[in-house]
């Protein structure tokens, strides 16, 4: 069996016990029932994700995939393609934005070159190249069905790689000029949704290069006719190397019971490949901020999500993922230290319960 | 001239040069316009604030103010009065959602009686107690005027002596039980808006008691018809220690061009008595998530501003403050650390400028 199958069919359901466990050690905690809100809900799911009922979780890192698109000869896109390659070797150097939060979330950044369109003999930069871009969708299929299974396979091997080396939470993160578009079609093959519902503006664009670039992605699909029922399918004909690497790293931390971080809308795509190919893998995701995308709304709703963080962001890169980091370890620091009311009983000290007392009310 | 009237005279507008300047410095920083939403907005508004284009604001705290409400006679809160001063006390122990959060955020927490029915000697309680708790507003008014002005100016002091310290973001907590209900009452007093629309279930509570909540509220108000155009009529009246304490630190930070942080419904009340005192004083705030509470939005559309976080939290203790501070972390560490496309020319490296380029798509 291949490693894609394998994983696909091993991955287990997370653990409805430890969760209920959570929730109940949440309850007993000196404040009102519930009012920590998805602070609380955010600990419930990792102890479902991991079957313990206060993880520790300190080693976090975001794994970003770089892969080039051949739609973007046909200017789909505000920035020039070799960007791709420009702004990875500028991750080496640690001067993103993904760096930058990364830092301050205090994880590590992963830089894996799945197909761009350059030679980057670097150190930093993993390679795992398939091919140097896509081909353009416009005229023919972006890659081959085998090209898409070692593109999830290669995603799949960066999860393992990373819990092997003993990574507890794990973000998704992304650097491709065009691949907006890839994900808008990608989304459209999967879900049915018009056009017009899932394409944004990228980075940047006018309003005459966004209506082109809808015009495009119709084409697209008209073109292929995607069959919504078979990911491989769709995201061999109109998907990207980046989408692909990280549906795999999300099916990949599913089967080894470790959570996963969505970030924006190229993100979320592979997250919705990967729940196609497994639903159970959804219930070892999280989201981050709400992309300004309105691809990501979608999907975040197709997936049974709500997201975290207000901030109107757009750059990709992983860059929300270090953000809900930051809340992953304030979920678990509440359940970790804060008092219960039991402690108050055990060490005869003024710690009172202040649950909800509807009967004082 | 007393302080109160001293603070309120003395703010100044935030600096438009500072903020333009940090604008520009964002806009060269290697990532398309704008793609960092509003963790830019939020590094902008810093500036402003401080008047530095890139200030580093390391140490930050969040001052709680605790003060028993005399209205809990009339059985508008789900949790006993005397849950005021044992959970103050259970903060000095380092076990409570505020501790515990302060500490992820890596920022210390200053705890205040301010008004709590209870004697407190202890050494992490600052004892600025006005009262043993207000009056019950539905009988008498909830203070005197003179006290409102008291803890106006306790809340004043404390942002001055904190700003002494070295602090240079300060966020606003609370503990009170029943301060729900003195927040909607205030809310309706300078707004004008329904007790439906301002009146929330606080820490939890049923449909039933909910109902007299409200009913109380808008007793409360016919009986005092406190003046909407004199924030201290209405404070007096029916607000609480609490808040007027909050109002002070927000006008204080004003006045010390120092950033201040909103946490939910009581600490909007207070940013909106403030405002109401010097409309200028809402250019120092931030707010930090979005509050469960109704009043909460209410009065963050009164203000002009926009939550962060969507989290449902409805704990107060400053509980969002610890949250907002990593936000402002990583939005000084974008602008401080991020590479710039000037960089790239001077050091003769790969840095290339990825910033939107319309004139290419």
């Amino acid at each position: 069996m291949s490693l894609l199958n394998k994983v696909i069919k091993e991955i287990t359901p997370v653990s409805k016990e430890a969760a209920q466990k959570a929730q109940k050690h949440l309850d007993n905690l000196i404040k009102p029932i519930g009012s920590l809100g998805r602070l609380e809900e955010i600990g419930v799911r990792l102890a479902a994700i991991t079957g313990q009922v206060v993880p520790d979780l300190p080693k976090k890192c975001v794994v970003v995939f770089a892969a080039d698109n051949g739609i973007c000869e046909e200017g789909v896109s505000s920035a020039p393609a070799d960007i791709t390659a420009a702004q990875l070797l500028n991750m080496t150097k640690g001067l993103t934005g993904i760096n930058v939060l990364s830092k301050q979330a205090g994880s590590d950044v992963y830089l894996v070159d799945i197909g761009v369109n350059a030679d980057l003999p670097y150190d930093k930069i993993i390679n795992k190249k398939i091919r140097r871009g896509t081909r353009n969708m416009l005229k023919e299929a972006a890659m081959t069905r085998q090209e898409a299974i070692q593109a999830l396979e290669t995603g799949i091997a960066m999860a393992l790689d990373l819990v092997a080396q003993g990574y507890q939470v794990i973000g998704t993160g992304e650097m491709g000029i065009g691949n907006t578009s890839s994900s808008a079609a990608v989304i459209m093959g999967l879900t049915g949704y018009p056009a017009e519902e899932v394409t944004g503006k990228g980075a940047g664009m006018t309003e005459k290069d966004y209506q082109r670039k809808k015009e495009i992605i119709k084409a697209v699909i008209a073109k292929h006719q995607p069959d919504k029922q078979d990911p491989l399918d769709v995201l061999s004909k109109v998907g990207g190397y980046d989408i692909a690497a990280m549906a795999g790293v999300f099916l990949g931390c599913a089967y080894k019971r470790v959570p996963v971080v969505i970030d924006g809308v190229i993100s979320i795509t592979a997250a919705l490949v990967a729940a196609r190919l497994n639903p159970l893998a959804v219930d070892y995701m999280l989201p981050s901020h709400l992309s300004a995308e309105p691809g990501y709304s979608v999907v975040l709703k197709e997936l049974g999500l709500k997201a975290y963080l207000l901030l109107d962001m757009r750059l990709g890169e992983g860059s929300g993922c270090p953000l809900a980091f930051f809340l992953i370890d304030c979920a678990l620091a509440i359940g970790r230290e804060m008092g219960t009311f039991e402690q108050g009983n055990i060490d005869g000290s003024v710690l009172v319960d202040i649950r909800e007392d509807q009967s004082k009310s």
